[in-house]
């Protein structure tokens, strides 16, 4: 499935790291996987509070961002996960566009890959009335974080 | 995004349909997206409850099924979903594989195209002793359904 | 555990219906317990919407009221439900209190009850400066509801 | 609400700790409140796992038992939880019965007490012909714990 294997990432203190419970199980004994896709929108903020952005609260009260909700994403599930397993999430931002960015998720248990997910997510505004949302440009501060 | 607009299904009575609730939806006010695979993974089951295959547990005695894991998915998100919509999801089987399928499904608000997902997934029976899971080759009886 | 066994409902055009669903259960195979809060959640306000309280959006406009959150709940789990299920919940409301009320949900499954949950809530409007919630007297209109 | 007001774990060590993250959070801005039972339920099996207790598959294995299901909760919700808290769950066996036992949760958000919930569960075994459960007398071994 991939030209070059993934390698495990080296540091690990960036990772956002989660057990696996009983109930994020389905009756095959195995995640339920939409519970990686909360998992993989966890760490997607997390990286950015790990490089310092403020909470959405403020955020919105400085750019009118509200979130960034996905567009579109792409996911291969490699191996299953279970009950007692301890998972880290590997998040970088691949590319930065306007409105948008990409970023490509990998969720490792020790050195399998189990789940590699890539999103583009827009940044997001309250729409007209404040109701819904609508893509704003993505902040420059933002966009040099890395 | 689609080089041919989809239209809404003519027929309707074969579609999944679900209300959004308040808790489907996140501090933006919209649906948070991970449920959106929750809600596929229903259809995605619901289109071969619909054509007579039994129950999992009853596919577990007779193919030794037990489920149909993901393992890839592309998803598009065009419209957001709130609290009171009724939605209507529409599943088609693109491609039979030899252990495998691709399913597409399209979320609907009436003729709004909110979400388009298309999945591959692989028919699993229990690994070695009962731990894990491994692919079967998709029951003929099962290729023939549509 | 009943002074007097519970009947089921006579009429069921009132009650919440939904289907129990694979991802609804965990790896002993029967619904995992948090899902049915999340089930009496979307009955408890059903049971506003099907006496005509309009959405919550509108309510804000007009009252103030964002929600009405939980502030106690006792709950009696007699027999699980699996997938495959089709579950309709009965909910009434036992008492109105000054900032909050007090509504019953059994869940059945067909003449079974499988759930029962009292709750207690409060009428919730935004808090100081819109962050968090506070308590508001119950609207006369709703309070007429039933 | 109570007649000794709760007191902070002097030993935090114990407790079961967890970020509440965006996708927690309802349009309320706060915790949906489903969410508390999930994290109540990861606390309830945690106090097992740092007693020594094998995982619930080897323990099917020993003695026959595949989960601790719930019967009876009351629940408390004092104060909110926002994305951002970080939580901690403080885990007590308040009685042991004879096939069922009585464990007490409280949320801790640093001092505030958020939410309490008082959980009776019973020991369970796969039911006649591996469908459904039935309860089991507790393992002395287990009983023994604290």
């Amino acid at each position: 499935m991939h030209a070059t294997p993934a390698t495990p990432p080296a540091d690990t203190a960036g990772l956002y790291t989660l057990p696996v419970e009983f109930g994020d199980c389905d009756p095959a004994g195995i995640v339920y996987f939409p519970n990686f896709y909360r998992w993989m929108d966890a760490a997607s903020r997390h990286w950015f509070v790990l490089r310092g952005v403020p909470s959405w609260r403020e955020a919105e009260a400085r750019w009118g961002v509200i979130g960034t909700p996905i567009v579109d994403v792409q996911t291969k599930f490699m191996k299953p996960a279970m009950y007692g397993d301890r998972l880290g999430i590997e998040t970088v931002v691949v590319e930065w566009r306007n409105k948008s960015f990409v970023q490509r998720h990998r969720i490792w248990r020790g050195s399998d890959l189990l789940v590699e997910g890539t999103e583009v997510r827009v940044f997001a505004a309250r729409g007209p009335g404040g109701v819904g949302v609508r893509g704003v440009v993505v902040p420059d501060e933002i966009r040099a974080l890395g």
